[in-house]
């Protein structure tokens, strides 16, 4: 397979990132707004949680890419998929972790991803309330708050029960797949566990932070940032669902340090 | 049993209210001026790391009570107990959470409490990086960032599923106890569960962001504050290993909603 994506220059791709950066900046803005006004929030048919500022950050997204960007597509979680047939595609999750955001917890995140011909360009995860900004190019490096990550490796012999994983709640695979023996598995095997509801997990195996993390039957917009955003900072992003269809419902994926990953997708199988 | 608190006057609870907040201002310099310079970590006999910085806030702490307050006792995490027969003792945890605070992760905190005729009477719960503090006093309530908080209990007939659980990493239990059935229990329950390696359960049970948490073999230390901070935010606080003596090795807690911590402490046994 040839990598399309080499048919962008470093140049356009920093432009975009760029654009992605100020598409995050004003994301940040509309939340302290809303922080200071108030916001509405409901329930959705899937019985998870919308606020008035995860619609407000959508909508605007969608409007300067539409200004700027007119021929690109976006797909978002709130409000659907627009110019399907681009080879550009924004996947956007205005708020990930709302339910985290609503309760007052710091751990939620924008996330912004471009695709070009279903290969991730940008990827940018920012949590607001924490003031981290995740931001990575293919090719131009991964970065937090403007520094550049660089995963290093673990020892191969080192002992599962040392690496530091993180995953998300067991709610959402025993309600999504019906497979609870999956996350005592990982519990059994990798107990120095952390679990987060939001994209947390990403931003903390960029940094290393987590040796490792997995994310189970996530929808494609909780995971829009994760492929750049790891491989750019030099670690690995093994998906367990291929991506090359955006209409599959339920996307799994474990990224982090090169050999945890390895042995974590020996031993976790989501089918 | 007579409320032995009730010998001291709310005045005189203030004033030593005021003081663990002093105490907690300068660890937070002593943090921040570490961050600065470096810092070096070790680890201890039991595997658990420690860091110059750990060392230096007990050091202040301690020297500041015996400067200000030379009868007290202080039992600190990293250096021993003195006075252990005064009415007043200072337990503290300098960092709670040291192995997350030397990965670059924003959930530590600064534990102090302080108990009169092993009662607790102040708490703090200090996240420096997070620049959320907790503090309560006994008949003052319980604050973040100085805002009064006030936690409202849950319709009983709430299912098990729907409640926002925090519990600690799975490997403590296995690493102290050997009981790692206990772990997959709360998950079998309680699935919407999240997994902090450090004292930020409690903080989030305090404001209602987590409905109850599950601390299980810790340290007096770890759970110096604990239980003042839910009394006095409104909430109800289960010891599992009575805390009558503190030479007891290991203490597991509930805390939280009132009817949460009911349902919870129905359901786990730690023996």
């Amino acid at each position: 397979m040839t990598e399309k994506r080499l048919e962008l220059n470093k140049h356009e791709i920093q432009k975009l990132c760029n654009f992605a950066n100020d598409l995050a900046d004003h994301s940040r803005k509309i939340i302290r707004d809303f922080r200071i006004t108030g916001f509405g929030i409901s329930e959705k048919i899937d019985k998870s949680v919308v606020s008035e500022v995860d619609l407000a950050i959508e909508t605007y997204i969608r409007q300067r890419v539409r200004e700027e960007h007119p021929s690109h597509g976006v797909l978002g979680e709130e409000l659907g998929h627009t110019n399907k047939l681009s080879d550009f595609q924004w996947v956007l999750d205005p708020i990930d972790g709302t339910a985290e955001f609503v309760k007052g917890l710091p751990f939620y995140g924008t996330i912004i991803g471009l695709f070009y011909k279903q290969r991730p360009i940008v990827g940018i995860v920012d949590h607001d309330a924490l003031n981290e900004r995740y931001t990575a190019g293919f090719g131009l490096g991964a970065f937090r708050n403007g520094s550049l990550l660089r995963l290093s490796d673990l020892p191969i012999e080192t002992p599962n029960q040392e690496y530091r994983i993180a995953t998300s709640p067991p709610c959402n695979l025993i309600d999504r797949i019906g497979n609870a023996e999956l996350f005592h598995q990982i519990v059994r095997h990798f107990p120095n566990l952390r679990i987060f509801h939001s994209c947390y997990t990403q931003s903390g195996a960029a940094t290393g932070a987590f040796d490792a993390s997995i994310e189970l039957c996530m929808r494609i917009w909780d995971l829009a940032a994760v492929q750049i955003l790891i491989e750019e900072a030099g670690g690995v992003c093994n998906w367990l669902t291929p991506i090359s269809n955006w209409a599959q419902q339920r996307y799994s994926v474990i990224i982090g340090r090169p050999s945890v990953v390895s042995k974590l997708s020996k031993i976790i199988s989501v089918h």
